[in-house]
């Protein structure tokens, strides 16, 4: 078992887009107007892949479309104090084939939000990062 | 009550405020070498400022200590689609007055990861922007 400086288990790749499926929402990190800005989105995995939706003309699709962004999902037990957390970092790019459109659109992508959502964004998390927080007997077991 | 271009009901700055104080964990959201970086964190209220606690040689401490950042904390139900989100952007600082570190150590702020975290950074929460999603009934009723 693999520990951080901080004491936190470290997740393998692998450990990390298993729990990322489990996961409805995560939250997409961007800049805006060179600024750091963060908005939670519900997501699907295609493969490796994050893939959200969002208004054409959203901040988000304006400043997500085509740069490097992050995206975190996470669950935390306020009461265990247990949970964990992935960080996806990668290029995000628009979808504007049809055919592409087409085959996303039949993933289980489901969307909370009201109102128009026809614009893809796909994430290729290039790196995923993990880490874990066991309980604190747990903790000293190690 | 406003709701944006996505239909989510605006929070006011107060209303914000107040969601945070509800909030044990958050997300603070920096640079680290030129790429967008998410972290999760334990977080308590000063005021309107965020107060966190890192390892001295953490890398939040690194890139975050004078920069602008993003901290977000939210709250969904994933049965009931509902849930809320605040984005607080601003300044963030290290501590460094004796005086400072001992009244912010008094202050009710846990953190459930192991080891040392003496160095405390506070954000200046700037700009406070929230949302909430309703219920899809709540919505049409709106």
């Amino acid at each position: 078992m693999k520990l951080d400086s901080a004491g936190l288990r470290i997740l393998s790749r692998q450990e990390c887009v298993a729990l990322l499926a489990t996961a409805s929402i995560g939250r997409i990190v961007f800049t805006d107007q060179a600024l750091p800005a963060v908005q939670p989105v519900n997501f699907v995995l295609d493969g490796e892949d994050i893939v959200i939706r969002t208004g054409v003309g959203s901040k988000l699709a304006a400043a997500a479309g085509n740069a490097i962004v992050a995206f975190e999902a996470d669950e935390f037990d306020p009461v265990a104090r247990t949970g964990w957390s992935v960080t996806a970092v990668g290029p995000a790019r628009a979808v504007h084939e049809p055919g592409e459109i087409e085959r996303l659109s039949a993933l289980p992508l489901r969307t909370w939000v009201p109102g128009s959502r026809d614009h893809y964004i796909v994430v290729r998390a290039e790196q995923i990062t993990g880490r874990r927080i066991s309980s604190r007997y747990d903790e000293r077991e190690t």
